[in-house]
């Protein structure tokens, strides 16, 4: 199942911000685990299948390891601001435990994402496309509130 | 000791900041166990004196009381920047258990507060003035960051 994946083509694992998440995630494998595993296997878990999510109950609570992904997430999000604005962003997250919370990422004095989490228990992506998507958009609009207002995210 | 607190006449309790947490800490009291006590005696556990700061670890996990008044101080604060501004303040604030963290608090898209916490089982001020000076300073700093970029704040 491993080698097969890693040896498939995946699409949209090349999309910009899949790569962000991807140096985020290998950036933890201190002891080289993951060394030999592809881009694809090691994000296995952030994708969650229509199928897969039709399975899960709709309230629950987040186990850590969910937590630990959307944490990621945002992590990643804060990278690839980094990377197209040179802008430093700082994410900050609290979650309850029954799944409810708030992320924000701030540059400087300027807040470039807030918002609120739920359901983080079923927290994933269709497809690794998805997953740019969706992180893209969070960037691009980082990067149109960095611009409108640089004198505070430089404060 | 609890009525001779609440009759002798304490400096600084008026001190609008100082009133400000005293709503705050009211407004969580929900049994009226506190009804009859007064604002100093409520307030009591934010005072810590020299000499009980001398006598206290220098390294220590705080406990959830003091992470709990810590957390207080800076909704006081937020409840303060609205009462002056008329513009809503969120507090955010992330701990580890070791007593180190981060608070900040927004408007809009603004950061009025940006603060790492330290040494939090010593959280505590000498005097109810300094108390107060103490948590108008964060109001008055908030205040003149929201004149300044008030589009930003309303965002």
């Amino acid at each position: 199942m491993t080698t097969a994946l890693a040896e498939a083509p995946v699409a949209g694992i090349d999309h910009p911000f899949v790569q962000a998440l991807v140096r985020i995630l290998r950036a933890e494998d201190s002891y080289g685990h993951w060394e030999k595993l592809s881009d694809a296997v090691v994000l296995k878990d952030f994708i969650v299948t229509k199928e897969q999510r039709r399975e899960m109950p709709i309230i629950e609570d987040p186990d850590p390891d969910v937590l630990w992904r959307v944490e990621k997430f945002y992590s990643a999000v804060a990278l690839a601001i980094e990377l197209k604005t040179k802008r430093m962003a700082s994410p900050m997250m609290k979650m309850s435990h029954e799944g409810f919370g708030r992320v924000i990422l701030t540059t400087g004095r300027l807040v470039v994402l807030a918002k609120s989490l739920r359901d983080v228990h079923r927290f994933g992506f269709e497809t690794f496309e998805k997953l740019g998507t969706a992180g893209q958009k969070f960037v691009d609009e980082a990067e149109k509130l960095i611009n409108e207002f640089p004198q505070v995210a430089d404060y």
